[in-house]
């Protein structure tokens, strides 16, 4: 099994307005509610591949319920920790060309909340094969959490992934994580100045065993300990680039899971990344555009 | 106690947004839920004017489970029937100058859900001393719907307001109500052509004892069994007119129950609606402003 964690799950709601009034009244076409949050993506993912998943985390309230009933009717397993408060929903309006998109702030979880998901995780990772540790922290939850949580796996020789931003992502290679995967902006904010193999090589001098880097249409760079590899894309897939990074890092989760060489490991990453910018909703992935695109990739 | 039905109840929500990009990623700086729906905007004047009342109508799903709960915390009583479809919501992002409304489709109700309902409300009636039928019909509710819950109460004797649009309001008259509460644009689509009083004469000519039309800052206009009267505000109250059209019906309930004289019930009516137009969130009003202008509406 692998195991994904959502510390921030959220209820991602779209709402279909074709030709918005921003200061009037508009009638809804279409509502879809999903449980999101980026470990609930890469869960997805891993399941439509036929992989066995767990989704942990934190949720509360009835946004919290509603994760819980949407997960459970994607037939996705959860084990999601309760807390007091609401969980986060996000929005997203789209009209025909363009979407905005609303991020509630978010729960509050307490110390003793956090406890009681630190005993639970510990209790999960004895059946998992890797983890996946991914997305932003509810407010409450220190920054280092991230790296506690990789180096608890660790101990139990689970591989992890970690794949955050701003102080989780600073902080994660202090938990000794199997891979770190921030894209180019998140690294460059988290070690400012230099190129991104630079910023790769810091992360990994930190405690990082390896550092993948996703560059968008400009594919990937990962420095591991077997040397440094660029996956290049063959052509620019079109589509919603929201999910496409937890699609990446679940072809880095099957690739820990298989011990697979790392050539092939990004390959595959990158070319569910890719298929993922051509389906329209996060967690989900284009199966034709990933055949396509797979032999393509040029790995250096 | 008085009894008001809505039976499309609905969660509103409101997102303050400073400045949004509507066409990026937007943080919510604040966001509030509240147990919605005119039916249950009406309840919360009346307890704030310290009248019991209790809210019944259809809710389901997650968002069923979190209008009953903001109700609980609003220490509003409900018996709501359980539907299996989810309750909708409505949207309100709030930049500062203006407010985009998206309002959801609704559920869907089945005959059994109606059915079960019918049967709670017979019961609840028992206490009633008035009861207020108001807001929109979800998808599988028959529009004759609200002539016949005015008609069961009549059969009773408990006083109905029959607070509707479009093809309810027209039925309405059906069911005896004593009041049909519509406001000039709503009257004017179901009687077309003539005037405001001609309107209301015509749906009293189907059935209704009375029909008081709001016309906003232009006051009230009533045709009742005792005569014709006219409310005159004294002076515009600018603010959020979502919400007055279920202050004013509140004022219309406290005289039902208290068997005032019309021109006693319109003066109060006029006044709950304008303090309510003073007040940012539907289903509050003003005190300030009720008390300032109550005794300066002109009743002819």
């Amino acid at each position: 099994m692998i195991l994904t964690v959502t510390l921030n799950a959220a209820l991602d709601v779209t709402y279909q307005v074709p030709g918005v009034d921003w200061d009037g009244v508009n009638r809804v076409s279409e509502v879809h509610r999903r449980a999101g949050g980026k470990g609930v993506n890469v869960a997805r993912v891993l399941a439509a591949l036929g992989r066995e998943v767990l989704v942990t985390g934190l949720a509360g309230g009835p946004t919290g319920r509603a994760i819980e009933r949407d997960l459970r009717a994607a037939g996705l397993p959860s084990a999601l920790c309760a807390i007091a408060a609401d969980s986060r929903a996000t929005l997203a309006v789209s009209e025909r060309a363009r979407t905005a998109l609303f991020n509630e702030p978010g729960p509050e979880v307490t110390t003793d909340e956090l406890r009681n998901f630190m005993t639970t995780y510990e209790a999960l990772l004895a059946t998992a094969q890797a983890v996946v540790i991914s997305g932003s922290l509810p407010r409450g939850v220190p920054p280092s959490t991230y790296a506690r949580l990789a180096a608890i796996a660790a101990e139990r020789g689970v591989p992890a992934i970690v794949d955050a931003d701003g102080e989780p992502l600073r902080h994660a290679p202090e938990g000794r994580p199997s891979v770190v995967k921030p894209n180019a902006e998140e690294l460059a904010r988290a070690v400012p100045g230099g190129t991104p193999a630079e910023g790769a090589e810091e992360l990994r001098g930190r405690g990082a065993e390896a550092v993948v880097v996703s560059m968008g249409a400009d594919g990937l760079l990962a420095v591991t300990g077997e040397g440094t590899f660029t996956a290049r894309m063959p052509y620019t897939v079109r589509g919603n680039p929201t999910g496409a990074g937890d699609s990446l890092v679940a072809g880095l989760a099957l690739g820990l899971v298989e011990s697979a060489p790392w050539p092939d490991t990004l390959r595959r990453a990158a070319a569910l990344g890719a298929a993922a910018v051509a389906a329209p909703v996060a967690g989900d992935f284009d199966p034709a555009v990933y055949a396509d695109i797979h032999p393509k990739i040029v790995i250096t």
